[in-house]
């Protein structure tokens, strides 16, 4: 049987309640505070739940209480919004999504970005080290990631002004300084990190549900001229560390259990500690918008590592996780063209520039050009469940 | 005339009232509150000044302040400890430090490695590339740094446990696992982050001192087995993120005026954002002693860029600064063999391992191991003052 709620939810809709995603948002004339996604409404928490953890304008002190809790607060919202005799209680706690403001959902510790993709990582190697294997030696051994900046994480919707920096062109002998000529998007999925770890003690991959919260999307804006030239020896700087934002809404890991796959087959054995014992590849289709127009449709499920990989790897040295830590998968890029993660490949560094479906071209991104990415994945019942969506607007270099 | 306190200060100690360094310590049997340093005693600054902005167990809301206030806070600090006339009402505000436990002493919103030193680069330029130019070509047109884990960031005396993690021999055709075999040190200046600033809006070499509060000492623990195996394309990760630890007192940046002296000659013109507008290079001496005995004495005033400059370079991008990030200088390497700040380059990478002054030799450190780094730099009224130490031992790998 199907679970319906007695909130209306249209066929289309990103949040049925098989979802219920988690998000901070700011009403009309009041303060900010945590709320659940269902169809075209957000249920205020502390308000339907009398808990006040949820009257905070971040999910974190909520995500710290671990997952027994989780469950218990997802049963419940579950039972309020299904059984129609908690509607005369629990409607006054509703608001219109269209009347209310959505926030940064939770403090960021620290960000971590993978690479995680097999197809976007050849495709990268390809057109930045034309000379060399496309994938290095340790690829296909280890999860590679870096930290990026925690504190230029946004909301999605934050505009996203054109980064300056040294870029040198190959012929040039010394590098010019000015706007990104090359300013592109990386579409990833993002982990949000619940409960914490102790200094020196590793995380299991089996632990990784215990640890993670939710899951949400993320565009870690690159600008490909200034990371080209600054990224040697020890990786992407200011190439990144202008802007990467965040969709509003953290999909619980429990609303992902349908869209669990495994991932792709393996050419050669892993270590031990990250020996995939429960798949956690996730069927997740995520869409690419240009100024409104679908330019890519990146599938998650191509990719090699997955998050309970990147977890175990992440702490296999003892480094310890906090609260709202967020780490995300690398740019999502499939085998197909039509399925690449960033316009530095669906354009080929620039040398083969995008077709547009709304007409034109487009090799990078242009001041006023507006990203919006997506994602649905398969939800209990056989339900659709959405991610909301990440956008930002380019605005011209000060 | 040189100013003097009426708390004795002895001969060799590092806290002559021209510094004042302010840190975060916990009295017997008290809470956690900021104090400041003078000779062997810290000054309760809750109890002193009576703003409970000092009440606290971190720095940052004093930092968030500014430098307008950091100069007078300095200031009414001054007159406290040298004039006798306030020494009835400061005086039950000391604690001896032997008495009192030091803590992190402010939270870390971002942290930043920078790789600054000529001397370092070349030499693990050396070992890492020996096919290679020893520099990379971008290595003297900006200061090549990227984000490390902030959630790691340890105060002194935090044990260190030996990662594990992968590592491959280059004759090997496959990773192993195991704790790390070439654990080691990096000697560095941290620059704490006093007051933030907008995203999208570089900050000018200019401001360096609106936005820096003060100076401490960073060992930026290496895992150089973990490194070498996973730090291409995308920089240090695990190898870096299992710990750094930071000492406990910051050094006010007014405290630090008749350290400053112009940075080495450049080898060519830089562009705009990074030219030195006022000499920002700092005459600091480290020290560095493992289990007691020194093997290195790093001279900072040879680093080729300067805070100011990573600073400006940071934010160039319009990367936004946080109250609490903490950037750092990279290890600091003299020219001569006994300047070096790491093991791997003290030992050339293992194959000329450091004859210890206390017998033995050591290539790479081992379970036990105690290291502590000091430093020292020319103050007002030609006192000299001192950072204190940040100090670790190394436990086995779990």
């Amino acid at each position: 049987m199907t679970l319906t709620s007695w909130v209306p939810v249209p066929a289309e809709s990103d949040f049925p309640v098989q979802n219920l995603p988690y998000g901070v948002f700011e009403p009309a004339g009041g303060a900010a505070r945590v709320g659940v996604a269902i169809g075209e409404h957000v249920l205020d928490l502390a308000a339907a739940l009398g808990d006040e953890v949820f009257a905070r304008p971040s999910l974190n002190a909520f995500m710290a209480q671990g997952r027994r809790r989780w469950q218990e607060v997802r049963a419940r919202i579950t039972e309020l919004l299904t059984d129609e005799r908690h509607r005369p209680s629990a409607e006054p706690a509703l608001h219109r999504l269209a009347d209310v403001r959505l926030l940064m959902p939770f403090e960021v510790a620290d960000y971590v970005d993978f690479y995680s993709s097999e197809h976007h990582a050849a495709n990268i190697g390809r057109m930045f080290r034309p000379d060399s294997e496309p994938l290095m030696p340790n690829w296909k051994h280890l999860p590679v990631g870096y930290h990026g900046r925690a504190g230029t994480v946004v909301p999605s919707g934050t505009p996203i002004v054109r980064p300056n920096g040294q870029r040198k062109p190959p012929q040039a002998t010394a590098p010019g300084f000015g706007p990104s000529q090359r300013l592109d998007i990386e579409a990833e999925v993002g982990f949000v990190v619940g409960t914490g770890s102790e200094l020196g003690e590793p995380v299991a991959l089996a632990d990784f549900a215990e640890h993670v919260f939710g899951v949400c999307l993320v565009n870690d804006w690159s600008a490909r001229d200034i990371q080209a030239w600054e990224y040697v020896p020890l990786g992407p700087f200011l190439g990144k560390s202008f802007a990467t934002s965040v969709s509003p809404w953290i999909v619980p890991l429990d609303a992902l259990e349908a869209a669990r796959v495994a991932p792709p087959e393996r050419d050669h054995e892993l270590l031990g500690y990250l020996r995939d014992r429960a798949d956690w590849g996730l069927d997740l289709t995520m869409r690419v918008r240009l100024n409104g127009h679908q330019v890519s449709e990146p599938p998650f499920a191509t990719m090699y590592w997955t998050a309970a990989q990147q977890l175990a790897h992440m702490t296999v040295n003892g480094a310890s996780l906090r609260t709202g830590d967020l780490y995300a998968s690398g740019t999502v890029s499939g085998p197909e063209p039509g399925q690449r993660g960033s316009f530095m490949e669906l354009s080929w560094g620039g040398k083969e520039p995008l077709e547009l479906p709304g007409g034109g071209t487009r090799s990078f991104l242009e001041d006023g050009d507006e990203v919006t990415i997506t994602a649905t994945a398969p939800g209990a019942d056989g339900v659709r469940i959405g991610f909301g969506e990440v956008t930002g607007r380019i605005e011209p270099a000060r």
